[in-house]
């Protein structure tokens, strides 16, 4: 597309350097834009170098947060004996929003992946020790993906935490509620067949 | 969601005002937006302010333009004498794809749509009449889409042209070139019937 104002030409670009937004999007998203008020838009934009300029790193988990100590850590309400080792930040809202979590997390901010470059010392992993030198942690529980990176990232804490007096858990694999057994990955169904439990507690939830 | 940070959501918030983003969509831009350096993210939020300080409208054919005149209206090259009526930019964009068309246009922003609150006066169809007196176009070409909005403004605008000495003609309708027969609707295969031609102008292109 040739564009007969370059105004417009650098709002689409910029537009379509997110991933998944093509060009043809990302013009109907700023004619969108243009549309709105100078106040709207000069929001629309603030929002963006407001995140940039004053996100932190909360310094107890490493998630994303506005202050030294994100909302989640600094809640006195939550169990401090547990901890949730995740991924990122989208891992952490996806169990916050399941309301079952009442521990704390420890975001690694990626995972061990030597083809993309990432080693250990890339993420945030030292100070996972630092907290469990602490004595307050009693369950460490590993909710990374089951992909290559994941696992191997796992064991690698694994063997990390394996000096400090912490029971190490990881969030349970199956068939998803609903599902039908016909379209299950053959993997999936034979782990959830080898790590059957008692009906008592498939049924009660504990 | 419940995010950990009000930088993340009003950026999140920002991200999914724009149509057809969702929450999850937007969370998952503004997330890679965060990877970049502050100069990109500062970037990425210039161009939409600088776009909605810096736009005009094309003071002859209405379109959005960086100068007083656009450059398909200041290129002496086009020819002049023959105007096409569009309603958007994008109806522009995309006959500039084309390469066909070395006219000009004149952008009306919009149709004529009672149930919207559009009414002629809410368009650019003032200074069509003013291009008209000017006494250089010799034809107007209809390229409005063929919802009853469009047709209306189309027949609106044809009754005003009347009294120029000018040609009005719009762009062909028919059964798109690859199409299949089967899967036209009847309405276009009707008048690509009707409106039949000579097969050496099919074939010749003109």
């Amino acid at each position: 597309m040739n564009f007969p104002s370059r105004l417009i030409e650098e709002a689409v670009d910029q537009m379509a350097s997110l991933p998944g937004v093509g060009r043809k999007t990302a013009l109907r998203l700023v004619l969108q834009l243009l549309r709105r008020d100078s106040d709207e838009v000069a929001r629309f934009s603030r929002a963006f170098t407001a995140l940039k300029e004053g996100i932190k790193s909360c310094s107890v988990c490493g998630n994303l947060s506005d202050d030294d100590v994100c909302p989640i850590c600094a809640d006195s309400r939550r169990d401090a004996s547990t901890v949730c080792i995740v991924e990122n930040i989208r891992d952490v809202l996806a169990i916050e929003s399941t309301e079952q979590f009442k521990g704390l997390y420890h975001v690694l901010g990626g995972v061990i992946s030597p083809l993309d470059g990432v080693g250990p010392s890339d993420l945030n992993i030292a100070s996972l020790a630092t907290r469990l030198e602490g004595g307050a942690v009693q369950e460490v529980i590993f909710a990374l993906s089951t992909t290559m990176e994941g696992e191997t990232t796992s064991y690698y804490l694994y063997k990390k935490i394996a000096p400090f007096n912490v029971r190490v858990s990881a969030i349970a694999r199956g068939i998803a509620i609903g599902d039908e057994l016909q379209h299950a990955d053959e993997l999936t169904l034979a782990r959830s067949i080898m790590q059957r439990m008692p009906y008592e507690n498939a049924i009660g939830g504990k």
